[in-house]
């Protein structure tokens, strides 16, 4: 059993940052932090009494874990320039799979994922992140670490994870969009988005204890023709949202007749 | 100006139900209440002091508001034997346009239109709900009664009215659906839904300060081709998935682009 006491970041950004600090403030000692960009590692190494590096040959091997917040495209090519294959090292990625981690030579390695939207400036409660984890070995020692941040730990294998991050993109980024469609509306017709907030938060509340099935509502649900044509009408002057529309209400109506 | 101190409500339902039980708890009184099942009259007439019909014909002309919040399909024929055509009678309806109500007599009228989803057993906290209200006259009179059980009062007119509704339908019912879809993923690749709650959470209440396509984030808004293709090929086992993906894509590729 790995005792992690010390933790390195290679990565200054809104993840690494969200980390580290939360680390630092549980106790532990931040090793090193490294960023392409000097003063961006300095700022976040400031910040967690740690030494900033912006060359990763500089990287030492006194960390007993190592964390990769980068951007995805860029890990590849970083984790080859790392000279010490043996060091405990972790990814925060959520498409990139376990494997790019001993393709590139290292033989204890994992998946430390926290599953939200961070930016810099928003305080996150880490409590309430999920994080996702895998790993070769040291499974136990990464799942009792993102205990100490999250009450929300979940195993979740790259094959998973890469499911997961697809059913994110319906949930999330697709969610958001229905939302632009539905302020363009208003913007259109002149009439105030903010009246539809309260209603939004709510459908999202709705699901924390329900089925998102089985509190589905609205014209398509009711296999109202009416209203339903009315709609599609009304949309004729943007192809696209009717099309989407259109798509949408097929689709519930199959799944909820 | 018309003083309103009695409200009779024609309907004992969801909607009913909450604004009687808030209008009584603010010191108004309650006429009437009609049911065309007596036991639902009778109960909520037993909440709020009040009397209990279900009969339209014994609806008496005593009360200064008469609110009708049945459904939508029965609306018209209970306007039809509503004998004294002189009250001030408003619905709560986000569909039924205004003028059902001239058109079945009435010389006053309106519309008192709280915008949630409500459930008899759920409380919900009136004081944020947007009521949209339309009036011929007394339009004073019921945004100042609107104000009185909320915070968000909003004259809208039956045709913004309208449009409102299909903005919610993405903005809720299609948001829901992306929700039921992101829940099959999880289910179809033995992954817990509830590692994306949190998430589903912060895209709602990010739009609480942003507008939606400022925040929109994923593959689609990175036009990410590699992981578009790559989650394309997984959706291949889900016909409809695979084709909602792709349109919600490329448009979200246009719109940010």
């Amino acid at each position: 059993m790995k005792n992690i006491k010390t933790i390195s970041f290679i990565g200054a950004g809104n993840v690494a940052t969200h980390l580290a600090k939360s680390f630092f403030n549980l106790g532990f000692e931040i090793g090193q932090v490294y960023s392409k960009k000097i003063d961006n590692a300095l700022q976040l190494a400031d910040d967690v009494n740690s030494i900033a590096i912006d060359n990763v040959m500089n990287l030492n091997s006194n960390a007993d874990l190592y964390i990769v917040a980068i951007k995805d495209d860029s890990i590849e090519s970083l984790l080859n320039k790392i000279n010490d294959k043996s060091i405990l090292i972790t990814h925060t990625s959520g498409s990139v799979p376990i494997d790019i981690l001993p393709k590139n030579g290292f033989i204890n390695y994992g998946i430390f994922y926290p599953l939200q939207t961070f930016s810099k400036s928003n305080s996150i409660n880490l409590s309430e992140v999920p994080f996702c984890i895998e790993a070769n070995q040291h499974e136990n020692e990464l799942v009792n670490l993102a205990k100490q941040l999250s009450n929300s730990v979940y195993m979740v294998n790259s094959e998973q994870r890469k499911k997961l991050h697809i059913a994110a993109v319906f949930a999330c980024n697709f969610t958001n969009y229905m939302y632009h469609i539905a302020e363009q509306i208003c913007k259109d017709n002149k009439v105030d988005f903010n009246i539809l907030k309260p209603l939004i938060i709510e459908t999202a509340k709705k699901i924390e204890l329900n089925s998102p099935l089985s509190v589905q509502t609205g014209p398509a649900k009711r296999n109202d023709k009416e209203i339903i044509s009315n709609h599609l009408e009304s949309l004729k002057y943007n192809d696209d949202y009717e099309k989407i529309y259109k798509i949408l209400t097929d689709n519930i109506i199959k799944s909820t007749l």
